[in-house]
C-alpha cells in the first residue's frame, strides 16, 4: 500500500484544561502527544479532533477522510452526543478501525461495540506496570521485546467485563499484585477494534517509547481492507430469487417495501 | 436442578391486534402460542408480558422472577422504552438468558448486545425452509433429527451482520435458493443468548412441532448458572492491594471515590 | 442431575516414584491427592488410573464409565501410546470432559486438541503465584474470592501458544514479575476442555484449598450434556436427499460406499 | 507490499493419473489448473509440488520460500509422511498461510490443526451448488457478487465437525436440499487457515471463474505478517526474572535445562 493511512486522534481534552498536573504533562493535549508519536511514521497521515469542536470534530466530511479513529475519553463520556456515537459506529461497521485508549473502556462507543458493561477494577497509586506480549507474532507487538514497563500507572484490573476477545495481545502485571487483559482485539462488522489499557492522564504514559510503538503498530493493524459492505436489510423480491419461486400464502409487506426497523 | 426454570415470554403483540391474518393464526397472541408450547414441559414455569403493559411488563419485580426472557418484536421496536432496554440488558449481564426470535434481530436489545447492525436480506414469499442441525450434540438440538422443515416461511438470508457466533446450531436452506445462520449463540457478561430465525407472523410457525422443541431446548440451555457477578467498576484502594504498595505521584481521584462514567 | 458425575483422574505417576521430594509431598500420588479433593463432593464418583496399568488404565470399559477425565503428565508424555491418545480424543469429541493440569499443556492429547505448539515460558524458583478470577460468574470460579494464592509455584508465563480460548477464567500474577493465562476453556466436538496451570510436583499445590475447589468446580462444568454425536462422515445417497434429485455426470464413488479417509 | 507472495500448490495427484475422467478434466493436474488461475495475478509467485516428489516436494528449502501453501488431497491422505506433516504444521505456526481445499478436510494436516474429527456428510450426484457470501467486506470475498454457482458439485453437508470458525466467509446451498459452511477461517499460532469446500475432482470446478477468484483472494489474505514467533518453551532463570527473585524450595530442573516434552 503506497497511500498513507489516515488517522484521526480524538480526545475529550477536558483534564488538560482543568487540571494543572495534566496540563503540565500534556501541554499540547493527550491528542497532541499521540499525534507526535504517530507522525514519526511517514506512512501515516495524522489529524486530531476534540469534544468542543463543532460535531466534536466528527463531521461526515472528516470521517470520509478517516481510516482509523483513535479515541481517548474519561471525564466527559456523557457529553458525547448520541448522534456522533451512531455516526462513528456506522463507520466502524463499514471498516474504519477503532483504537480505544485507557478510560475509553467506558466510552459510549466502546460499550456499544462490546455489548457488555466494560466494568473493571482500578487503583490510582502510581505503581509500576509491566506489559507482557502474549503473541510476539502479532502485528501490534512488532518490534517489542518480551515485555515493556510503565514506571507510574493507574491499575486496571480483572474482572474486565468484555466479550471474549478475538485475540489477546497484551497482559499487564502490576506492582500492587493485580493483572489485566490490557491489549485486546475484536471485529464488529468490518471494523477492527483494539483496546489498549495504559494511558492515565496523571502520568506521562503517552511519552513512553514502547507505548508509542504500540500505537503506531495498532493503527497499521486496524487500517481497513479496501472492501465494500452493505447494511440496509434489503428485501429480495420473489422474482429475483436465485431459484424460480412463486409466492404462496398471505403477505405483510408490499413488493419493494422496506422492512420494519 | 429440581426447581423450575422461570420463563418470561415477551411479545410486542401489535400485529395480532391490527392484522386480520395474524389475528386468525394467533388468537391467543404469539406469546400465548409459545407459552403453550413451553408449558408442556413441567420443568418450566411460564409467564408472558406485552408492550402495552405498565413498564412493558418488565418491572424489576417481574425480572427478579425471570431466569430466561424470550423476545418477539417486529413492528414496534422503536416503541420499547430505553429504560426497559437498559434494565433488561443489565439482567442479561447478570446471567438471565435471552432468546431473540425472528424479527427481533432488529430489536433494541439484540442490537445492543451484538454491537453490529444485525442487517440481513429477506423475502416474504411463503417458501419452504429446511432447518439443518450443525451440531447434533448441542443441547438446543436435542431430540431433533438431521433437519426439520417449515412449510411456509419468510426468507432471512445472508449476509447477516452479526459478530462471529460462539456456536452455530442451525443453518437454513430455502426453496428460493438462499441460506442463513438461523440458530446462533453468544454470551454477554454471564447471559447466554440464542437467536432463532423462524417465526414470521403471517404463517403458523410457532405451532410447528420441531420449532416448539427448539424453544423448549433453548430455554433450558439459556438458564443461568447459579453464580454471582459484579459490575460496579470498583476502586481498590492502595492499602487493600494484594501486594504492599505506597502511593506514588499525583492523583486525580480521592480515596474511596467512584470512577468517572 | 441426580446421578453422580463419573471422574477418572489420570496421572503418569513417575516422579512420585522416582524423586524423593515428590514422594514425600504426595505419598498417595498426585492422583491420590486429587481423588481425595474430589471425593469430598458426594455428587462425584471418583476413580484413578496411571501410566503403568494395562492400556494405561484407559480401556474402553473404563472410558465407558467416564464423564470427565482429569490429566496430569510431565516426564512421560512420550510414553503414552498413540492408540490411547486416539481413544481418549474420540471420547472427548463425543462429549467427555477433559481437564488438563499444569505440565499437561505438553501432553499428546492436549496438543492434538489445540492444534498449536502449546509452548510457554517457565521458571522453577518456588515463587508466589496469585490466581485472579477474570469472571466471577463462571461456574469454574464458584465460591472463590477475587483471587487466591499459591505460596510456592513454578512460573508458567506468556507467550502461551494456544488458540484463542473460548473463555479465560483465571489469570496468574507471579512474584517474579510474569503473568499467565492460567485457566482457559475450549470445546472440541462436544467435549468441554479446561486447562489449569498450577500443579508443579515439587510443591504441595494440590493440597491448596482453593486449588481443590477449582478442580471440583471444573469437573462439574466439564460434565457432558446428555446428547448424541455422529462422526462417521456418512454418504447420503441421492435418493435419500431432502429435495428430489437425479444423478448427473460421472461418479468416483459407488452407492453406499464409505468415503476416502 | 511490492514483493510477490510465494505460493506453493500441493496436490496428491493420484486420481489424475488413475482415473480417466479426472485425467481428461485436469490434463495438467489439479495443481496445474490452480497454478494457472493464480499466475494470472502478477503479485503472486506460483510453484507446485506433489506426493511422489522427494519429501513430497516439501523440503525445508522449498518451505523456506513459501508464504502460503494450498493443499489438495483425497485418496492418499494416509500416504503423506508424518515427518512432512510435522514440518508443514511448524511452518504454519510460524506464519505460513494454509488453504485446505475440498476433501483436504480429512488431510492429516487439517485435522491436526483443528483438533476435531472434521467429519461431514456427502453425496456425489453432480448437483448444483450456490455459494453465498456471508460477509461482502471480507478480503476473501472481494469482487464477488452476492453468490456464485457451481453447475456440478459433490455435496458436502452439515454437521461439519470443526471448532467454531473465526469467520465464516461462505455458506453453500445445494440443489439436493443441504447446506454447508463452505468457506471458514481460523488461526493457529500465526498461521492463517482457510478451508474452502468446492473442488471434487470429477467435475471441472477449478476452472470455474469465481472459484479461481476465491483462490486468488484467499492466498492474499493468508499471506504472513512479517513478524517473528518463538516456540521453544524456554526456561527463564530466576536471575533473569523481571522482578528480583531468590529461589525458594526444592527444584526438579537444573539451571539452563530444557523442560520435559
Amino acid at each position: 500500500m503506497t497511500e498513507r493511512i489516515r488517522i484521526l486522534i480524538w480526545n475529550e481534552n477536558v483534564h488538560e484544561r482543568e487540571n494543572a498536573t495534566v496540563a503540565q504533562i500534556y501541554p499540547a493535549g493527550i491528542h497532541g502527544c499521540i499525534a507526535g508519536a504517530l507522525k514519526s511514521d511517514d506512512q501515516l497521515q495524522v489529524r486530531t479532533a476534540t469534544l468542543r469542536e463543532p460535531e466534536h470534530g466528527l463531521s461526515d466530511a472528516i470521517l470520509d477522510q478517516t481510516d482509523v479513529l483513535v479515541w481517548w475519553g474519561h471525564a466527559a463520556h456523557g457529553r458525547v452526543q448520541d448522534e456522533m456515537v451512531d455516526r462513528v459506529i456506522k463507520r466502524i461497521w463499514q471498516g474504519m478501525g477503532f483504537i480505544a485508549l485507557h478510560s475509553s473502556h467506558y466510552s459510549k462507543i466502546f460499550k456499544r461495540l462490546m455489548g457488555t458493561s466494560c466494568s473493571l477494577t482500578w487503583r490510582e497509586a502510581g505503581e509500576r506496570e509491566r506489559v507482557w506480549v502474549c503473541n510476539p507474532g502479532h502485528p501490534i507487538a512488532r518490534d517489542l521485546g518480551r515485555y515493556f514497563e510503565i514506571e507510574n500507572t493507574e491499575m486496571y484490573g480483572e474482572p474486565f467485563a468484555i466479550p471474549a476477545p478475538d485475540e489477546i495481545v497484551f497482559l499487564s502485571w502490576y506492582e500492587g499484585g493485580d493483572v489485566f487483559r490490557s491489549g485486546c482485539t475484536w471485529k464488529r462488522g468490518n471494523g477492527k477494534i483494539f483496546y489498549f489499557a495504559p494511558g492515565h492522564e496523571m502520568y506521562p504514559i503517552y511519552f513512553n517509547s514502547p507505548v508509542q510503538l504500540v500505537l503506531r503498530n495498532a493503527v497499521h493493524w486496524a487500517a481497513p481492507d479496501p472492501v465494500r459492505w452493505i447494511d440496509t436489510c434489503p428485501q429480495v423480491p420473489a422474482d429475483k430469487a436465485a431459484e424460480r419461486l412463486s409466492i404462496k400464502g398471505p403477505r405483510l409487506h408490499k413488493e419493494g417495501e422496506q422492512g420494519l426497523k
